[in-house]
Formats: structure tokens, C-alpha cells, sequence
């Protein structure tokens, strides 16, 4: 197979190396609209293909995937026209900056037969994939509460707030290991310094009685990267600053017990021992390209589609509404 | 002086060491409803004097201090006696069940010349004592926001829920640090066990764009007690699980860079030097009972009073109505 | 059981509370030269009868227990006289200021049929009755190597050096878990204030190549307690500043690969799981006064008796002969 | 300038991607006994020139510079060959297996007019530059003691022991921070698997009552990267494992205070404030690679040169001695 990769920020070199290492790509072919990237990205990667424009990438037959690496809102336009030329499609996250735009990009694909992925990386990493397996084990019961912090003193982006930016990661890993529907969220935040928020926090309410939070902030001086998943069984912390033990699992948890009938109930807690799991090293953004195009081998979608960058960017969008009218409660 | 002290459960006893060892305080008479306490504490402090009921403590005329340790819900009836009885009050947090309850006893406070003594008793800690300073120093600059966590696995308190329980500490501080006034608040949470919420995240909005933020939890794994506070110069924050180095000032921040007009305003990001003062080791409690005293003899309000009491009140009441229409902006 | 208690300094009062809370404990007496210290302790335990000096104590014959909590220079002679008198002796570490004297005290109980018991107290903590479990129970495998940091920014005792004051407790640990015959050690350091040590470090070896390595450090900007313990199959470690999981057992270890003859045997590492094991939070002192009460009755050694405290001195006393002589192997 | 790197492992594609980015580096030609990393060098990096073998580099009279990145055995001959042959010599740490080869080779250099870089690249961390600003300015006051460990589950080096190994770094850091003669050392430690020692601790006397002190170990379950220097005045911390805040300087410290007389000295300690400095966040090898080439064109020594090396390899040599008598005091 033969790749394109369309924008060379700061994740782009990093997809370009994955592509060129791949058993089964090719070429790869490159373009940004900066020619300094350009020649900053052939010399570092002699194999590279430097395309001369957009249009000699979509008008090319030989090329199979195009990898969109631009900003957020040039994603739409580029997705659409690689569907149309025929070409699957590997759109870095947020996916797009509407659901409609996803709408309309995830019917294209199904029509054309074709595959998108969404490179929400994070779902690949060892640390994701192992929280994946202690729940689908069952090993935590089930889930009560999702709850992410992700905070650092971090570049402000210009066209979007700091949800936009950060919370993606975080509510792809909440759908990926919760498989539950939301049903409503509520949206807090904070613009200290211009129109975007630097200040966030995202509740989402489920059926069946379970609740997810995120906290995003560009302007902390201390860097948190927490999740908590509390089950009824057992309860689980990823810290992803750690450099080992980055999963722990706790067997602690709150025991109700039935005391003199119902007005007595007692709640109680219990601790027990923790565990960390071994985990895998492989990088994340590997086995994402090695998913994409055995997803596309197999003629099957990939883990993280179309499907999934939709459900993320309905509650970004929901949370924008919300927070603008300081936390009103939007239904999904 | 002399102080009776009802109600002895876990935090009594460090109510009755630290009058005990005051110089100003002759007696310490107690009470509780439950004799095995009565007991327990008559061996461990040879020197108080059990009262036989409450009656006895509010009509002992010798008795200047009424020290109210007992569930929340007793409160308000114990310290309207005791003010009635023209003596001084000390009540745990949180102070009163309702805003009205905490007006009514301000009032009758302010009639009698009686002092009242909420016991925030985080106000005297070497740590939040270190930040007032620095916040009133400008050294931090203009407050941003303010960020607090608390959480852990804790006992469920049957009558209330994680908010009553745990956020009193945080607001108090908040309102201590901060001098601004709130003007509207935004709860969302989960009660995942029965009727009372053990998850929740409160949002205060401030006058002049500042915004605070109060993470609470009852079932967490982990205990993180931590607070981050965002200034246009600096920015701090305090971990009080840490054995030493609680308070960690960062000399880094958000810096708006004019280019070219108002559409090309750049915001960078700038890290420089930390430093964590030393902090002052006394215990809390024992600078607590010494302003109270040294309020009493100077006929002038202590610095947790029933104002302060009534402002932690007010967010409480409101947090309950909006977790209950989950996020619902209740104006203050 | 009637007990006294002489010497009243930083830890006197935590012994008479545990006697005066054991339910084998009638009358608790105590002694210091220090009338400042009886007030105190009087104040503080309404219960405890003063003594009017030593002899009244010693010559007492309803006192079935001495313990002995007096600068280490007057163990020997006080716990000489309290044997004599035919009492039980408790004593705090280190045992005595020689392995001469030790050996005394130990054939003088004997004789007499009392005990004695030398109050290493960690030996009861939760943490490491904790690791001799695991380490009993095989699952750590042949032990190899056990390495102990006890350093911070302490006070200065002004007749030891910081061996004497700090490596007692590591020592007395590491001859709990390993039960293995020492064979020689050799002591570095350095006296940067005064004659006596400020920076030591130990290393003992023991037969079977087991190897131990003490640190202890009395000017540390950092406190640190910390042991590592690496066995065949896996490795532990202890970290007594954390606030929990103080105890880590990491599934981790070295692998020989016979490749090709002894020559080519390969090394390889293995990375596995961790856990932390739950502990039990019991007090250890409250641990080691039952113990200590429980051996009397049961006419049995305690658990930390005179052969341990001996042991320990004997590592103390070669330790100070090899750091004068900079890391000269003293065989035991 | 033309450069030559020898020995493609590890650490080689680090040295070749600076040499590459150098401005004042033409080209590069690289030479490996392994074919299969000559492959990988030249699809990684297309512009270096692969040589055909050792000689054909040793004869090209426009290459200046010979870097030897092989194992520590073939060290000696490569650099002496390249010396002979006029080229300046970067040798990657330890620098030689022996004394004896280490001032053979600086000789030969100071005869022939040449430079020899030995890669100490932990002298050019922002960390490191820093610690030597902290000391230089005066402000820890005297040095009294370093204290470093380096631990952590690592691969068994086939030919050498852990000291060879991990030392070298410590070593270096220490002799450019404290700028002190050593003058013995003592070293102990064990083998659990062959030959070759997996734990070893190292102390080193120093003129005028300083003291350092080094543990390296192969078989620890956690990774510790830590050094202590205590001062008069201040001390400090640097903790190689945080993501940041790696140095901390205390404002702690003991004071001699005189009481009546010298047998009255009482020794006190003093706690303060602590503060973590901003680092620089350069690469470290830049740094080296750029401090080489600027020797060679200012005709100077580099910061990191022979003997430096000699220095380092002075103690490994006296640690190996020591250490298979079991701390035997090695006079330098």
C-alpha cells in the first residue's frame, strides 16, 4: 500500500516514522503547506516522497491512504475530498469540528466501502489496553464513576479552547472502556485570558447510574495525568506521569450492608491489597497503524472509526453549549 | 474561663486536650449522650468534669464556653441555648443545616455580644496561613482560579452527603484566601450507593472572571488532598498528603503577547524557578482555641465566625439544589 | 502484672501508655531524675504513681517488670540491679554500649529464669512482620541482598554516633528477615562536626554470599526510610515514608541462561507484576508490650529477647572499630 | 571538519544524529564489525557514509575526528591507532580498562598536539551545570559529603562488573562538582550470579574531612537516580527520576553552637525554605559535541578530556581491588 501524510506539525513526524517502518506500506508520500517542513522532513527521512500539492496527492491512483495531520479545521475539506478520490482515510483527533461534518464523512465511507480511523492513539497503549481488560474481566464489577484530570501548563491554541484540545484523549478511553450511552452533559469552566476557556471541567451522566468527569486545564504549573474507574468490585488508578506502575488496581471498596431493613442500611468500607500489572511497551502509534491497515485488509472497520470519533466530538460539542451557559444541562 | 464541651466523638477528645492545655481555661466540664464516651475520656483526661446532662451545662452560670461537637443536626438547638444562656460558642463545621439557621444565631450572637467561633480549623494551619500571606502580598498576582481536591475512601455519613461533609474545608479556605465574593454556583455528581451523594464537583463563579472548582469523593482508592491556585503572576499549590514541602510556589504563568493587533494576541507559556517555604509546625487547633480566647477578651469577632460559618452555609444549600437538577446555575 | 517505667524522654510516655491500656497491667510506677518530666507525665497519665527514686522501684516486691527507657550508658547497671531484684526487664535499644555487657544481662536472666526483652520495636509493625511472612513463606526465593537507607536531618545524640543511634532498628530487621549467620563487616563514614560519626555506612556479609548494606545519615536535607530486599525470585521493597502500599513485591528478577557452556551463561532481566500487600495497622508498641507479658506468663523467651539485642550490639560494636579504621574487615 | 564514529550499539545513532546536526560537522562516516547495524545506520540516517572498515577510516586523511563507541575492551587500541594517525579521539565512557592505558593515551595526545573528548555526558545535563553554579557561587557553603545512587534492574554487562558499568557517571560528577583530591577509597559489595559484582558501594575519603559515597546495583526493582551533597550552608538534591523539579536545595543544616565551653558544643539543626531552580533543557550530548569541536578550533582542552578519564578510571581501578578484599582501604 502506498501512504500520503498532509500536514507536518508536531505529531506528523511521528507518522511518517510509523508509516516508513510498516511491513506493508510502500511509499509515503508528503505534504505541507510550509515548504521549511518539507525540507526539514526529507532530510530526516531521505525515503519520503515530497508531493508537489494537495492535488497531485488526491489525483495520484497509486496512493491508497491519506493521512490528515492539519489543524482541526481542515480536516473536514481533506477527509471528504481523499473519500471521494477513493482513498481510506486516517484523520488525527478531534475528528472534526461538528458531528454533522462527522456525519457526513462516516456516511461517504460507508457508501464508498472505505476505512477511517480516528487516531485516538491513547486507546493503544499498554495502559489502556490493559484497564480494557479488567473491565470486560469483570475483575472491577461494575462501573460507578470515570474520572480524568488532565492538567499542564500547555500552548493555548488559537481556534479552540482548552476541551477541544485536551479532553478528546480522555472521552475516547471513557467510551473505549466504559461501552455505556450518555445521556447528558453538564460544562463548568474558565477564559482567564481570551475567548477560549484555559479552565474546564465536563460532567457526563449515563444510564444505569454511572457518572464520568473531566478536568482539562492548559494553565496548571503542576503536569496531572489521572484517571480513577471505581467499580463496585475494585477500584483502578492510571497515572500516566508515573514512569512504572502506571495501572493500579485496588481491591477497596464501599460494602453496603443490610442492617434492621432498609433504614439502617450500612455503608462501610473495605481495604485491601493493590496490584500493578506488567504492561505493554509497544508504542501506541505502531500498533494504530498496524490496526488501519489490517482493518483495511480485512474489510472491516477499525477499533477507533468513524463511529468513535463521532461520539467524542458530539460531547465536545455538547460541552461548548453548556459551558457558555455556565453548566446548563445539555441531553444527548 | 471555663468551657463545657457536648458531644465527644472522634474529634472531642482534641477539643478537650487543647482547652485543657490552655493557659486561659480553668475547667473543661463534658457531656455526651453516650456514657461509655464519658467514661472513655474521664480516664483519658483525669482532670474534666462529666456534667450529668446538658441542662446542667447551660445552667451553670461559671460556664463562659460552649464548645458544640455533635452530628450537625444539633447543632443549631445547642447554640441558640447557649447564647441564649449568655455564653460564648464554639460549633464544628459545618456550622449550621441551613443559611437561615446560621442568620438567626449571627443575630443573636450580635444582640447578646456573645462571640461565635466556627471551627474551619484548616484557617490555622501553618500551610493556609503560608499561602494568605503570599496571596495578600501579591505575590501570585490577580487570582485566576482556585482548584481543590478532596478525596478518599471514607466513612459515608448517614445523614448527609460527601459535599456536607467534605467541601466545608475547602470553601472555608476558599473564602479565607480568595476575599471575593461568589455570585453563582454549578453541582453535578453521582449517589451511587443510596439517596447521598459520594461524588461531586462543585463550580463557583466569581465576580471579575475568577472561577474555583471543589472535587469531592467518598469512595476514591487514593487519598489526594490537594489544592492548585492560578495567579497572573504565580502559581501555587498545596498538597497536604505530602510529609514535608506542602506548599510549592511556581514562578510560572500565561503571557499574553500583543502581535500585530488584537487577532494575532499570542499566548505563551513560562516556567521558571519553585520554591516551598517553611511552614510554621504548630497544631491548628490549639492557634484555633487561642484566637477564640483572645477574641473573647478583646470583644471583637474571632476570624472563623459566624459570618464565615454562614458563607460555607450558603454554597452548601446551593450545591444541593443544582446536583440535584445536575449542574443547575443557582445564582447567589 | 505491676510494671515501672524509668526514664521519661521522647519515648517513655508512648511505653506507659501501652502498659496503662494492657488489661495484664494493674499499677504502672515511674521514675526519672528529671522531677520537670514526673510532673509532666503525671499531668498527663492521672493514673501512674511517681516513685520517690530508683531504689524504691527496685526495692518494690510487688513490681514484676523494669523497663528501662534511660540514655543507653545506664541500661547495663539498671537492668543488672532490676535482674537481681528478681524482676522482669524491658529495655530500649540499643541493648547495651557493649556485646560485654550484653552477655551479662543475658547469662544473669538465665540464670534467674526472668526475661528480658529489648524493645526493637519495628519488629512489630504490620510492614515487617509483613516481609517475614513472604520471605517464611518462600516467596521471595534465597535471599541475596538486603539494603537499608534510615537517613534525615536529625538530632545529634551527644555520646553515640549515628550508628548507634539509627542502624539498631535496620539490624534488628534485617536479622528478623534473613536469620542468617553474619561473617564479617567493614564500616565508612564521616565525622564532619564532631567525634562521632554523622555519615556511616555498613556493609555485612554472611555466610551462603548473602550480602546487607546499611545507610544511616543524621544530616539529610531528604528523609528517607527505605529497604530493599532481592531474592532469587523476587524483590521487595519497604518505604516507610509512604502514607500507604508501604510494601511493594515486584515479580522481577535476573535470569541465568546456560548458553553453550558456563562460558557463555547469560544474564538476563525479567519484569513482572507488583503488589502491595494490605498491612496490619495495629500499633506495634501495643504489640510488643503483649508480647512481652505474654512470654512471662507462657515462662518463654519473647520474640526480641537478650540473644537479638545481643546480636545487634555485636554488629554495633564491630562497625565502630571498622569506620576508625576507614572500612577495615572486621570478622565476627 | 569530518567525523568517524566507530561501534554502532546503543548509544552510537545518538552520537551520529548530533554529529549530523552539527553546523560545523561535513560528513560522517560511521564503520560497525556488524553489518546488519551498518544496514540500519544508513537506512536511519541517509546521509552518513558508511566505511568499509576500521583501516579505511584510520587512512583518510580528511577525516579529523575518530569516535569510538565499541566496548571498553577495544577502547585503548582504537584511540591509540587514531591518535598515531593524527585524529582527535571522542572516547565513550569508561575511558580505558586501565590507568596505565589512560595516561598513555593522554600523552600520546599532549605529544601530538590533539584532543581526546571522554564522553562523561552527564557533566553536560542542565542538572549537572546547575549543581556546579550551586557550588561554585559559594552558596551550599563547604562540602561535606556526596552521596549517590544509581540502582535499577539493568542488563548485566558480560565483560566488566557494576561499577564499570554505572559508576563512571557518578564518578565524573563527583570530581567536576567538588574539585577535590581523593586520596583512598573502600569498596564493598557481592556477585550473586558469577563472577562479576550486580551490588557494590563505594566510599571515598577526601583531603580536608569531605567523604563521598556510591551504590550501584544491576538487581534493584526500582530505578534510583539520586545524589546528596551536604554543605556547610545549604544542601542539595537531585533526583534524576523526577520528570521535573530534579535539583532541590535546602536551606537546612546543622550549627555548632558553643555553650560554655567545648565539652558543652550542642549540635542543632535548622530547617528553611527549599527551592527547585529552572533548568536548561538542551541535550546534553549537543552540548558535548559542541564543546569538542569548539576545543579543537580554540586549541584547548575540552571541558570533559583525558584526564578527566584518568581520574575516573584511577577509582574504578582502586574500587576493583577493594572490593575483592572486602573494603580494604585503597590508598590513591
Amino acid at each position: 500500500m502506498k501512504t500520503a501524510v498532509i500536514g507536518i506539525g508536531y505529531w506528523g513526524p511521528n507518522l511518517i516514522r510509523n508509516f516508513l517502518s510498516s511491513g506493508s506500506i510502500e511509499k509515503v508520500y508528503v505534504y505541507d503547506i510550509n515548504p521549511s517542513r518539507l525540507d526539514f522532513i526529507k532530510r530526516r527521512f531521505g525515503e519520503v516522497i515530497v508531493a508537489e500539492n494537495e492535488d497531485s496527492i488526491f489525483n495520484n491512483k497509486e496512493i491508497d491512504i491519506v493521512a490528515i495531520a492539519t489543524p482541526v479545521d481542515r480536516h473536514f475539506n481533506l477527509a471528504k475530498r481523499a473519500l471521494e478520490m477513493n482513498k481510506h482515510v486516517w484523520v488525527e483527533k478531534p475528528y472534526t469540528t461538528s458531528a454533522e461534518q462527522a456525519e457526513i464523512l462516516n456516511n461517504l465511507a460507508e457508501e464508498k466501502g472505505l476505512n477511517i480511523f480516528v487516531d485516538h492513539t491513547f486507546i493503544y497503549t499498554g495502559a489502556v489496553r490493559k484497564m480494557k481488560e479488567l473491565i470486560d474481566s469483570g475483575e472491577l464489577g461494575d462501573i460507578l464513576y470515570f474520572d480524568s484530570v488532565r492538567i499542564n501548563l500547555g500552548l493555548f491554541q488559537s481556534d479552540v479552547n482548552v476541551i477541544w484540545d485536551l479532553a478528546p484523549h480522555d472521552l475516547s478511553i471513557m467510551f473505549y472502556l466504559l461501552n455505556k450511552k450518555p445521556t447528558a452533559i453538564s460544562a463548568n469552566g474558565i477564559a482567564n485570558y481570551y475567548g477560549h476557556e484555559n479552565v474546564a471541567h465536563i460532567s457526563v451522566y449515563f444510564e444505569n447510574n454511572c457518572f464520568s468527569h473531566f478536568h482539562v486545564n492548559w494553565t496548571s504549573p503542576v503536569k496531572i495525568r489521572r484517571m480513577i474507574v471505581g467499580g463496585t468490585k475494585k477500584m483502578l488508578v492510571f497515572d500516566d506521569m508515573e514512569n512504572s506502575e502506571k495501572i493500579k488496581v485496588y481491591d477497596s471498596g464501599i460494602e453496603m450492608k443490610e442492617k434492621e431493613g432498609i433504614y439502617n442500611a450500612l455503608v462501610q468500607y473495605r481495604i485491601g491489597d493493590m496490584y500493578s500489572p506488567k504492561l505493554v511497551q509497544t508504542e501506541a502509534l505502531t500498533l494504530g497503524v498496524e490496526e488501519f491497515i489490517t482493518s483495511i485488509k480485512e474489510k472491516r472497520k477499525p477499533l477507533t472509526n468513524g463511529d468513535d470519533g463521532l461520539n467524542v466530538v458530539r460531547i465536545l460539542e455538547a460541552s461548548h453549549k453548556s459551558i457558555k451557559q455556565k453548566g446548563k444541562l445539555i441531553t444527548l
